[in-house]
């Protein structure tokens, strides 16, 4: 199969997605939120683009089983219900509740791969998941003969190494079952995964979006961002593009 | 100095680059074909986006003195005097002639840069060079205090790694010499540089357009552009944006 990589939401915007998968990866943290509240038994996260959109959405909804998420400079959202750290989505707040989650960069780049067949969403804690479910679970007529986009969501418009070390992960664990074609980056990002492996944490140092949430205190939320293969959650964009529910992987 | 990583030509259309240094960066071939023609005595290179705007230029030109260079699809444009390997662009072909030349990539980077204070062109042979213009030759009014964006052309709109390698490589130079804050993408290629500038052949093995390169035939125009700092030319664009000339920081 082709692997391609792109470096950020923004970048997607000018990407033909059509007959391919894509697999949205916002490390710190939108995709971590997501892959725990769905998890913990969301029934269904609802990723919007602005504040206001939330609001209103949330205006139409049964105030007893929705919840409203998300961040605005890393930083939960006045009058919301929860922030955007993924220790906050616990089974007893989120279970059988619809979450409204609006983030700046992971809900931007679901919006930029509208178009594609399949849109999965990725982080380190479901990355083994996320290839099972490309491999063994898509129906046939979804499987990639050949195309799969990696969208690293990145931080306003820039590329950020967490997302990019991510999809360094999964080229790896794609490469282990199957043959893999990627581009340039996609070989620089499995490059950078393979010798750092043993370390997310060290590889990430100089990252500056690491950097921020460290200043801003959230040293338990990117431990827990940075854990391997703890879940057998997948969250797959509704066919409608409307909202993320999800399938497990568990046998 | 804060120094950012564009990854690809068409990326740089994005990007405000008022009051900043840009560096375009063409290794497979375009930078190295003009610091080549530059460094044997071309009087100047006039890139143009389309064969048509190179053929009607050189319309209004003294054909004595003029040459038309370039590529498509990696091969030497027919009724052109020179292809995009910096082999051709020795002294006797070059010198005292201006060029007009059109490639896929580099000539589509330096169009996307105009606004820039200041557009320098680097490839491995003359990085060196174009960090020493940068930190002592550059007027005080020119010299970055903050913002230098590189920018690597790419290949078809594709992040390609021989320019990041290279890309790497100024930031290693820039930080010998100077505080240097880059941005993620910045520090990855760094790392990949510093891991490999032993082996820059072998840091490009996986690398799509070298692979293109080796298959139609052109391993010495390989070998010639990964040899690192072998001349003093700089190539710059004139302030009216229209040509690229050379400034040398030979003592």
């Amino acid at each position: 199969m082709n692997i391609s990589v792109i470096s950020t939401a923004q970048q997607a915007q000018d990407i033909d997605f059509s007959g391919k998968i894509a697999v949205v990866i916002d490390v710190l943290r939108a995709t971590s939120v997501i892959t725990t509240a769905l998890d913990n038994g969301a029934s269904e996260v609802i990723p919007v683009k602005t504040v206001e959109e939330a609001q209103s959405l949330y205006a139409t909804c049964n105030a007893a089983n929705t919840l409203r998420g998300g961040e605005r400079n890393a930083l939960k959202i006045e009058g919301f219900d929860l922030g955007n750290s993924p220790l906050e989505y616990k089974k007893k707040s989120v279970e059988g509740k619809t979450l409204i989650l609006t983030t700046t960069n992971g809900t931007n780049a679901l919006n930029n791969v509208k178009g594609a067949k399949v849109v999965v969403l990725a982080c380190f804690r479901n990355a083994q998941a996320v290839v099972k479910h490309i491999l063994v679970r898509l129906p046939q007529c979804d499987r990639p003969t050949q195309d799969i986009v990696i969208v690293c969501a990145g931080t306003e418009s820039h590329f950020s190494l967490d997302d990019g070390l991510c999809a360094g992960m999964l080229i790896e664990l794609l490469k282990q079952k199957a043959p893999v074609e990627t581009d340039d980056l996609g070989l620089l990002l499995n490059h950078y995964y393979v010798e750092n492996q043993a370390n997310l944490l060290g590889a990430l140092a100089g990252c500056h979006h690491v950097k921020r949430l460290f200043t801003l205190g959230f040293y338990d939320d990117i431990k827990f961002c940075l854990e391997t293969n703890c879940v057998e959650t997948v969250p797959i964009v509704n066919k409608s593009g409307d909202g993320v529910h999800s399938v497990s992987t568990k046998q």
